[in-house]
Protein backbone atom coordinates (compact mmCIF):
# COMPACT_ATOMS: atom_id res chain seq x y z
CA UNK A 1 0.00 0.00 0.00
CA UNK A 2 1.19 3.50 -0.74
CA UNK A 3 0.09 5.33 1.58
CA UNK A 4 3.16 7.59 2.80
CA UNK A 5 2.39 11.30 3.26
CA UNK A 6 -1.49 10.36 3.21
CA UNK A 7 -3.59 11.27 6.31
CA UNK A 8 -6.05 9.06 8.11
CA UNK A 9 -8.77 9.60 10.97
CA UNK A 10 -8.57 6.44 13.14
CA UNK A 11 -11.51 5.42 15.12
CA UNK A 12 -9.62 5.12 18.97
CA UNK A 13 -11.64 3.24 21.79
CA UNK A 14 -8.52 2.30 23.94
CA UNK A 15 -9.28 -1.63 23.45
CA UNK A 16 -7.21 -4.39 22.02
CA UNK A 17 -8.49 -3.77 18.62
CA UNK A 18 -8.43 -0.26 18.07
CA UNK A 19 -4.34 -0.35 19.21
CA UNK A 20 -3.93 -2.73 16.61
CA UNK A 21 -5.66 -0.71 13.86
CA UNK A 22 -3.44 2.34 14.73
CA UNK A 23 -0.34 -0.36 14.44
CA UNK A 24 -1.77 -1.10 10.71
CA UNK A 25 -2.40 2.38 9.60
CA UNK A 26 1.12 3.45 10.91
CA UNK A 27 3.06 0.90 9.14
CA UNK A 28 0.83 1.59 6.21
CA UNK A 29 2.42 4.79 6.34
CA UNK A 30 -0.48 7.21 7.18
CA UNK A 31 -0.02 10.01 9.23
CA UNK A 32 -2.27 9.29 11.57
CA UNK A 33 -4.97 11.32 13.18
CA UNK A 34 -6.54 9.55 16.18
CA UNK A 35 -10.29 10.31 17.23
CA UNK A 36 -11.87 9.28 20.63
CA UNK A 37 -15.75 9.97 21.49
CA UNK A 38 -16.44 10.23 25.21
CA UNK A 39 -20.25 9.09 24.88
CA UNK A 40 -20.30 8.79 28.34
CA UNK A 41 -19.54 5.50 28.88
CA UNK A 42 -19.65 3.93 32.62
CA UNK A 43 -15.67 4.43 33.02
CA UNK A 44 -13.31 7.13 32.21
CA UNK A 45 -10.52 3.91 31.80
CA UNK A 46 -11.37 4.05 28.56
CA UNK A 47 -10.13 7.34 27.36
CA UNK A 48 -7.63 7.12 29.09
CA UNK A 49 -6.13 3.98 27.85
CA UNK A 50 -7.03 5.64 24.23
CA UNK A 51 -4.83 8.47 25.51
CA UNK A 52 -2.16 6.07 26.11
CA UNK A 53 -2.49 3.99 22.85
CA UNK A 54 -2.46 7.16 20.29
CA UNK A 55 0.61 8.49 22.31
CA UNK A 56 2.40 4.97 22.31
CA UNK A 57 1.87 4.92 18.36
CA UNK A 58 3.20 8.44 18.06
CA UNK A 59 -0.07 10.43 16.83
CA UNK A 60 -0.26 13.71 15.37
CA UNK A 61 -3.32 14.65 17.07
CA UNK A 62 -5.77 12.70 19.80
CA UNK A 63 -8.91 14.25 19.13
CA UNK A 64 -11.39 13.17 22.15
CA UNK A 65 -14.98 14.79 21.38
CA UNK A 66 -17.89 14.93 23.93
CA UNK A 67 -21.15 13.38 22.81
CA UNK A 68 -23.56 11.90 25.88
CA UNK A 69 -25.06 9.23 24.22
CA UNK A 70 -26.83 9.05 27.57
CA UNK A 71 -29.36 11.48 26.47
CA UNK A 72 -30.56 8.82 23.76
CA UNK A 73 -30.35 5.66 26.06
CA UNK A 74 -31.12 1.94 24.71
CA UNK A 75 -27.57 0.59 25.69
CA UNK A 76 -26.50 -1.11 29.19
CA UNK A 77 -23.62 0.98 28.21
CA UNK A 78 -25.15 4.10 28.35
CA UNK A 79 -28.06 3.41 31.04
CA UNK A 80 -28.23 1.79 34.34
CA UNK A 81 -28.64 -1.71 32.55
CA UNK A 82 -26.50 -4.23 34.02
CA UNK A 83 -23.69 -5.36 31.93
CA UNK A 84 -24.26 -9.36 31.24
CA UNK A 85 -21.43 -11.55 32.98
CA UNK A 86 -20.25 -15.12 32.44
CA UNK A 87 -17.83 -17.59 33.20
CA UNK A 88 -16.13 -18.38 29.67
CA UNK A 89 -16.47 -17.15 26.85
CA UNK A 90 -18.72 -20.47 24.88
CA UNK A 91 -21.42 -19.00 27.36
CA UNK A 92 -21.89 -15.43 25.72
CA UNK A 93 -25.81 -15.76 24.27
CA UNK A 94 -26.36 -15.51 20.68
CA UNK A 95 -28.07 -12.40 19.18
CA UNK A 96 -27.53 -8.85 19.36
CA UNK A 97 -26.67 -8.38 23.10
CA UNK A 98 -27.81 -5.02 25.59
CA UNK A 99 -24.77 -3.97 25.45
CA UNK A 100 -25.48 -2.63 21.76
CA UNK A 101 -25.66 1.26 21.53
CA UNK A 102 -28.08 2.34 18.77
CA UNK A 103 -26.40 3.53 15.69
CA UNK A 104 -22.90 3.91 17.60
CA UNK A 105 -21.12 2.92 14.80
CA UNK A 106 -23.04 4.83 12.51
CA UNK A 107 -22.57 8.03 14.84
CA UNK A 108 -18.97 8.11 15.01
CA UNK A 109 -18.03 7.15 11.53
CA UNK A 110 -19.90 9.97 10.84
CA UNK A 111 -18.03 12.01 13.19
CA UNK A 112 -15.04 10.54 12.26
CA UNK A 113 -16.10 11.83 8.23
CA UNK A 114 -16.34 15.48 9.33
CA UNK A 115 -13.31 15.31 10.99
CA UNK A 116 -11.39 13.89 8.07
CA UNK A 117 -12.96 15.90 5.00
CA UNK A 118 -11.81 19.24 7.38
CA UNK A 119 -8.06 18.01 7.35
CA UNK A 120 -8.59 16.85 3.62
CA UNK A 121 -8.13 13.41 4.16
CA UNK A 122 -10.27 10.28 2.64
CA UNK A 123 -9.16 7.45 4.70
CA UNK A 124 -10.79 5.88 7.98
CA UNK A 125 -9.86 2.97 10.23
CA UNK A 126 -12.22 1.62 12.58
CA UNK A 127 -11.32 -1.58 14.33
CA UNK A 128 -14.59 -3.85 13.68
CA UNK A 129 -14.64 -7.92 13.35
CA UNK A 130 -17.10 -9.94 11.92
CA UNK A 131 -15.54 -12.92 13.45
CA UNK A 132 -15.18 -13.37 17.21
CA UNK A 133 -17.49 -10.40 17.01
CA UNK A 134 -19.92 -9.78 20.18
CA UNK A 135 -23.04 -9.84 17.55
CA UNK A 136 -23.37 -5.81 16.56
CA UNK A 137 -24.89 -5.27 13.27
CA UNK A 138 -22.55 -2.03 12.80
CA UNK A 139 -19.65 -4.21 12.47
CA UNK A 140 -20.82 -5.95 9.55
CA UNK A 141 -18.80 -5.81 6.16
CA UNK A 142 -22.67 -4.84 4.29
CA UNK A 143 -22.63 -1.56 6.98
CA UNK A 144 -19.03 -1.13 6.20
CA UNK A 145 -19.88 -1.11 2.43
CA UNK A 146 -23.03 1.00 2.93
CA UNK A 147 -21.31 3.61 5.15
CA UNK A 148 -18.39 3.94 2.41
CA UNK A 149 -21.36 4.62 -0.43
CA UNK A 150 -22.68 7.04 1.88
CA UNK A 151 -19.24 8.70 2.42
CA UNK A 152 -19.01 9.72 -1.42
CA UNK A 153 -22.23 11.49 -1.51
CA UNK A 154 -22.31 12.91 1.64
CA UNK A 155 -19.36 15.44 1.11
CA UNK A 156 -18.36 18.00 -0.92
CA UNK A 157 -14.88 16.42 -0.66
CA UNK A 158 -16.69 13.10 -2.52
CA UNK A 159 -19.22 15.32 -4.78
CA UNK A 160 -16.57 17.02 -6.05
CA UNK A 161 -14.27 14.42 -6.89
CA UNK A 162 -11.56 15.23 -5.16
CA UNK A 163 -11.04 11.88 -4.03
CA UNK A 164 -12.47 7.69 -2.90
CA UNK A 165 -13.29 7.71 0.37
CA UNK A 166 -12.73 4.64 2.35
CA UNK A 167 -13.20 3.16 5.30
CA UNK A 168 -10.74 0.47 6.01
CA UNK A 169 -11.41 -2.29 8.40
CA UNK A 170 -8.17 -4.13 8.32
CA UNK A 171 -9.47 -6.87 11.25
CA UNK A 172 -12.83 -7.34 9.67
CA UNK A 173 -12.12 -10.82 8.97
CA UNK A 174 -9.60 -12.18 11.54
CA UNK A 175 -10.18 -13.69 14.97
CA UNK A 176 -9.39 -11.84 18.04
CA UNK A 177 -5.95 -14.53 17.91
CA UNK A 178 -4.88 -13.58 14.65
CA UNK A 179 -5.43 -9.83 15.63
CA UNK A 180 -3.26 -10.19 18.86
CA UNK A 181 -0.50 -11.87 16.68
CA UNK A 182 -0.75 -9.14 14.02
CA UNK A 183 -0.32 -6.66 16.62
CA UNK A 184 2.36 -7.98 18.59
CA UNK A 185 4.30 -8.19 14.90
CA UNK A 186 3.93 -4.51 14.71
CA UNK A 187 4.94 -3.99 18.62
CA UNK A 188 1.80 -2.93 20.15
CA UNK A 189 1.63 -2.52 23.73
CA UNK A 190 -1.19 -4.49 24.59
CA UNK A 191 -0.48 -3.48 28.58
CA UNK A 192 -1.96 0.14 27.57
CA UNK A 193 -5.28 -1.42 26.35
CA UNK A 194 -8.61 -1.36 28.03
CA UNK A 195 -11.15 -3.92 26.67
CA UNK A 196 -13.68 -4.35 29.88
CA UNK A 197 -17.33 -2.86 29.67
CA UNK A 198 -17.35 -3.03 33.68
CA UNK A 199 -14.07 -2.50 35.66
CA UNK A 200 -13.85 -2.00 38.88
CA UNK A 201 -13.57 1.83 40.91
CA UNK A 202 -9.28 1.21 39.99
CA UNK A 203 -9.98 0.06 36.46
CA UNK A 204 -9.10 -3.64 37.34
CA UNK A 205 -11.15 -5.16 34.38
CA UNK A 206 -13.89 -7.53 35.43
CA UNK A 207 -13.11 -10.63 33.46
CA UNK A 208 -16.31 -11.85 33.04
CA UNK A 209 -17.93 -9.40 30.33
CA UNK A 210 -18.34 -10.58 26.79
CA UNK A 211 -15.47 -8.09 26.29
CA UNK A 212 -13.04 -9.77 28.78
CA UNK A 213 -14.00 -13.11 27.84
CA UNK A 214 -12.92 -12.66 24.03
CA UNK A 215 -10.22 -11.06 24.76
CA UNK A 216 -8.71 -13.57 27.18
CA UNK A 217 -9.67 -16.23 25.12
CA UNK A 218 -8.07 -14.75 22.12
CA UNK A 219 -4.35 -14.66 24.29
CA UNK A 220 -5.00 -18.40 24.84
CA UNK A 221 -5.95 -19.41 21.32
CA UNK A 222 -2.74 -16.81 20.05
CA UNK A 223 -0.56 -19.13 22.85
CA UNK A 224 0.48 -15.60 24.07
CA UNK A 225 0.24 -14.42 27.29
CA UNK A 226 -2.81 -11.14 28.44
CA UNK A 227 -0.28 -8.43 29.94
CA UNK A 228 -3.96 -7.52 31.85
CA UNK A 229 -4.53 -8.76 35.56
CA UNK A 230 -8.27 -9.51 35.61
CA UNK A 231 -11.13 -9.02 38.77
CA UNK A 232 -11.80 -12.90 38.23
CA UNK A 233 -8.80 -14.95 36.33
CA UNK A 234 -11.71 -17.87 35.48
CA UNK B 1 -50.87 7.86 5.11
CA UNK B 2 -51.82 5.63 7.88
CA UNK B 3 -49.18 6.74 10.56
CA UNK B 4 -51.66 7.13 13.17
CA UNK B 5 -50.32 6.67 16.96
CA UNK B 6 -46.63 5.46 15.50
CA UNK B 7 -43.64 7.41 16.60
CA UNK B 8 -41.58 9.47 14.62
CA UNK B 9 -38.23 12.15 15.06
CA UNK B 10 -38.16 15.35 13.65
CA UNK B 11 -34.73 16.95 12.85
CA UNK B 12 -35.99 20.82 13.96
CA UNK B 13 -33.55 23.47 13.49
CA UNK B 14 -35.86 26.03 14.02
CA UNK B 15 -36.20 27.37 10.50
CA UNK B 16 -39.04 27.92 8.02
CA UNK B 17 -38.19 24.60 6.24
CA UNK B 18 -38.07 22.30 9.32
CA UNK B 19 -41.27 23.94 10.88
CA UNK B 20 -43.05 22.88 7.88
CA UNK B 21 -41.89 19.18 8.17
CA UNK B 22 -43.00 19.48 11.95
CA UNK B 23 -46.46 20.34 10.74
CA UNK B 24 -46.38 17.53 7.73
CA UNK B 25 -45.25 15.14 9.88
CA UNK B 26 -48.11 15.99 12.52
CA UNK B 27 -51.13 16.32 9.73
CA UNK B 28 -49.87 12.65 8.70
CA UNK B 29 -50.96 11.42 12.59
CA UNK B 30 -47.38 10.78 13.84
CA UNK B 31 -46.63 11.40 17.33
CA UNK B 32 -43.98 14.00 16.96
CA UNK B 33 -40.54 13.24 18.54
CA UNK B 34 -38.34 16.72 18.13
CA UNK B 35 -34.95 16.62 18.10
CA UNK B 36 -32.23 19.51 17.77
CA UNK B 37 -28.21 19.88 17.81
CA UNK B 38 -27.05 21.83 19.27
CA UNK B 39 -23.44 22.06 16.91
CA UNK B 40 -21.79 25.23 18.60
CA UNK B 41 -23.64 27.16 15.69
CA UNK B 42 -22.82 31.24 16.50
CA UNK B 43 -25.95 32.08 17.46
CA UNK B 44 -28.82 30.55 20.17
CA UNK B 45 -31.13 32.47 17.93
CA UNK B 46 -32.09 29.44 16.31
CA UNK B 47 -32.53 26.88 19.33
CA UNK B 48 -34.90 29.26 20.64
CA UNK B 49 -37.02 29.04 17.10
CA UNK B 50 -36.78 25.54 17.34
CA UNK B 51 -38.00 25.10 21.25
CA UNK B 52 -40.98 27.83 20.25
CA UNK B 53 -41.96 25.78 16.70
CA UNK B 54 -41.74 22.29 18.71
CA UNK B 55 -43.96 24.08 21.45
CA UNK B 56 -46.08 25.24 19.14
CA UNK B 57 -46.48 21.59 17.20
CA UNK B 58 -47.54 20.49 20.44
CA UNK B 59 -44.53 17.44 20.31
CA UNK B 60 -44.75 14.87 22.98
CA UNK B 61 -40.83 15.77 23.80
CA UNK B 62 -38.05 17.69 22.60
CA UNK B 63 -34.84 16.93 22.74
CA UNK B 64 -31.93 19.20 22.35
CA UNK B 65 -28.38 17.18 22.00
CA UNK B 66 -24.99 18.82 22.57
CA UNK B 67 -22.27 17.82 19.72
CA UNK B 68 -19.64 20.67 19.51
CA UNK B 69 -18.83 20.69 15.86
CA UNK B 70 -16.42 23.56 16.20
CA UNK B 71 -13.80 20.99 17.50
CA UNK B 72 -13.77 19.87 14.24
CA UNK B 73 -14.30 23.41 12.12
CA UNK B 74 -14.45 23.46 8.46
CA UNK B 75 -17.53 25.53 7.82
CA UNK B 76 -18.35 29.41 8.37
CA UNK B 77 -20.92 27.93 10.51
CA UNK B 78 -18.63 26.50 13.02
CA UNK B 79 -15.49 28.81 12.75
CA UNK B 80 -14.29 32.25 11.81
CA UNK B 81 -14.79 32.18 8.54
CA UNK B 82 -17.48 35.39 7.65
CA UNK B 83 -20.70 34.24 6.30
CA UNK B 84 -21.37 35.78 2.75
CA UNK B 85 -23.52 38.53 2.33
CA UNK B 86 -25.16 39.50 -1.07
CA UNK B 87 -27.84 42.11 -2.54
CA UNK B 88 -30.68 39.76 -3.94
CA UNK B 89 -30.65 35.70 -4.75
CA UNK B 90 -29.89 35.95 -8.01
CA UNK B 91 -26.08 36.86 -6.99
CA UNK B 92 -25.70 33.97 -4.49
CA UNK B 93 -22.67 31.82 -6.13
CA UNK B 94 -22.97 28.37 -7.78
CA UNK B 95 -21.51 25.78 -5.79
CA UNK B 96 -20.88 23.77 -2.06
CA UNK B 97 -20.75 27.49 -0.12
CA UNK B 98 -18.72 28.01 2.70
CA UNK B 99 -21.60 27.10 5.08
CA UNK B 100 -21.67 23.55 4.26
CA UNK B 101 -20.48 21.94 7.69
CA UNK B 102 -18.85 18.61 6.91
CA UNK B 103 -20.49 15.29 7.24
CA UNK B 104 -23.68 17.79 9.10
CA UNK B 105 -26.55 15.71 7.82
CA UNK B 106 -25.30 12.34 8.20
CA UNK B 107 -24.17 13.54 11.85
CA UNK B 108 -27.56 14.84 12.36
CA UNK B 109 -29.99 11.54 10.88
CA UNK B 110 -27.21 9.03 12.97
CA UNK B 111 -28.32 10.76 16.21
CA UNK B 112 -32.17 10.88 15.05
CA UNK B 113 -31.22 7.06 14.16
CA UNK B 114 -30.14 6.32 17.19
CA UNK B 115 -33.03 7.89 19.55
CA UNK B 116 -35.30 6.48 16.93
CA UNK B 117 -34.72 3.24 17.34
CA UNK B 118 -34.67 3.49 21.57
CA UNK B 119 -38.26 5.25 21.30
CA UNK B 120 -39.45 2.11 18.97
CA UNK B 121 -40.09 4.21 16.13
CA UNK B 122 -38.89 3.80 12.11
CA UNK B 123 -39.84 6.96 10.76
CA UNK B 124 -37.31 9.90 10.75
CA UNK B 125 -37.86 13.47 8.90
CA UNK B 126 -35.89 15.40 7.54
CA UNK B 127 -36.12 19.11 5.94
CA UNK B 128 -33.96 19.14 3.09
CA UNK B 129 -34.66 20.39 -0.21
CA UNK B 130 -33.02 19.63 -3.76
CA UNK B 131 -34.99 22.70 -5.98
CA UNK B 132 -33.97 26.07 -3.86
CA UNK B 133 -31.65 24.70 -1.94
CA UNK B 134 -28.15 25.89 -0.85
CA UNK B 135 -25.63 23.74 -3.47
CA UNK B 136 -25.05 21.42 0.20
CA UNK B 137 -24.39 17.34 -0.92
CA UNK B 138 -26.06 16.03 1.79
CA UNK B 139 -29.40 17.39 0.85
CA UNK B 140 -30.05 15.50 -2.26
CA UNK B 141 -32.50 12.62 -2.70
CA UNK B 142 -29.40 9.92 -3.56
CA UNK B 143 -28.00 10.97 -0.19
CA UNK B 144 -30.74 10.38 1.35
CA UNK B 145 -32.17 7.53 -0.27
CA UNK B 146 -28.32 6.08 0.43
CA UNK B 147 -28.93 6.66 4.55
CA UNK B 148 -32.10 4.93 4.34
CA UNK B 149 -30.21 2.13 3.12
CA UNK B 150 -27.63 2.33 5.69
CA UNK B 151 -30.11 2.76 8.42
CA UNK B 152 -31.30 -0.94 7.68
CA UNK B 153 -28.37 -2.30 8.24
CA UNK B 154 -26.69 -0.33 10.99
CA UNK B 155 -29.76 -1.14 13.37
CA UNK B 156 -30.76 -3.92 15.61
CA UNK B 157 -34.02 -3.22 14.60
CA UNK B 158 -33.84 -3.67 11.42
CA UNK B 159 -31.21 -6.53 11.22
CA UNK B 160 -34.08 -8.40 13.41
CA UNK B 161 -36.43 -6.85 10.89
CA UNK B 162 -38.99 -5.26 13.46
CA UNK B 163 -39.39 -2.62 10.75
CA UNK B 164 -38.72 -0.56 7.53
CA UNK B 165 -36.78 2.45 8.41
CA UNK B 166 -37.70 5.47 6.18
CA UNK B 167 -36.48 8.85 6.12
CA UNK B 168 -39.36 11.23 5.36
CA UNK B 169 -37.79 14.67 3.01
CA UNK B 170 -41.60 15.50 1.99
CA UNK B 171 -39.95 19.09 1.06
CA UNK B 172 -36.96 17.27 -1.35
CA UNK B 173 -38.78 18.47 -4.66
CA UNK B 174 -40.72 21.30 -3.29
CA UNK B 175 -39.49 25.37 -4.38
CA UNK B 176 -39.86 27.49 -0.97
CA UNK B 177 -42.64 29.35 -2.32
CA UNK B 178 -44.29 25.90 -2.35
CA UNK B 179 -42.89 24.80 1.57
CA UNK B 180 -44.50 28.51 2.73
CA UNK B 181 -48.19 27.69 1.28
CA UNK B 182 -48.00 24.14 2.43
CA UNK B 183 -47.17 25.39 5.43
CA UNK B 184 -49.50 28.12 5.75
CA UNK B 185 -52.31 25.82 4.99
CA UNK B 186 -51.33 23.65 7.71
CA UNK B 187 -51.44 26.34 9.95
CA UNK B 188 -47.37 27.32 10.27
CA UNK B 189 -46.76 30.43 12.56
CA UNK B 190 -43.48 31.36 10.79
CA UNK B 191 -42.87 34.50 13.10
CA UNK B 192 -41.65 31.80 15.14
CA UNK B 193 -39.46 30.78 12.83
CA UNK B 194 -35.63 32.10 12.53
CA UNK B 195 -33.50 31.09 9.29
CA UNK B 196 -30.60 33.66 9.47
CA UNK B 197 -26.89 32.77 8.95
CA UNK B 198 -25.59 35.57 10.98
CA UNK B 199 -28.35 37.21 13.28
CA UNK B 200 -27.40 40.56 15.16
CA UNK B 201 -27.20 40.05 18.92
CA UNK B 202 -30.38 40.99 19.49
CA UNK B 203 -31.77 38.11 16.68
CA UNK B 204 -32.65 40.11 14.07
CA UNK B 205 -32.01 38.54 11.20
CA UNK B 206 -29.29 39.67 8.40
CA UNK B 207 -31.25 39.74 5.28
CA UNK B 208 -28.46 39.39 3.20
CA UNK B 209 -26.95 35.96 4.06
CA UNK B 210 -28.02 32.85 1.65
CA UNK B 211 -30.74 31.45 3.95
CA UNK B 212 -32.61 35.33 4.51
CA UNK B 213 -32.35 35.67 0.72
CA UNK B 214 -34.24 32.63 -0.43
CA UNK B 215 -36.80 32.72 2.65
CA UNK B 216 -37.38 36.50 1.37
CA UNK B 217 -37.47 35.20 -2.74
CA UNK B 218 -39.61 32.44 -1.24
CA UNK B 219 -42.50 34.56 0.33
CA UNK B 220 -42.48 36.95 -2.57
CA UNK B 221 -43.00 33.95 -5.06
CA UNK B 222 -45.81 32.87 -2.94
CA UNK B 223 -47.52 36.03 -2.53
CA UNK B 224 -47.54 35.63 1.47
CA UNK B 225 -46.09 38.49 3.58
CA UNK B 226 -42.88 37.50 5.91
CA UNK B 227 -44.15 37.71 9.29
CA UNK B 228 -39.77 38.40 9.92
CA UNK B 229 -38.51 42.16 9.98
CA UNK B 230 -34.99 42.10 8.43
CA UNK B 231 -31.69 44.32 9.56
CA UNK B 232 -31.62 45.10 5.91
CA UNK B 233 -34.89 44.81 4.06
CA UNK B 234 -33.16 45.08 0.38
Amino acid sequence: MSSAGKSAVILVSGGLDSATVLAIARDAGFTLYALSINYGQRHVWELNAAKRVSEAAGVTRHLILPLDLRAIGGSALTSETPVPKHASADQIEEGIPVTYVPARNTLFLSLALGWAETLGAFDIFLGVNAVDYSGYPDCRPEFIDAFQNLAQLATKAGVEGRGEWRIHTPLIDLTKAEIIRRGTELGVDYSLTCSCYDPDSNGIPCGACDSCLLRKKGFHDAGLADPLRYAKQA
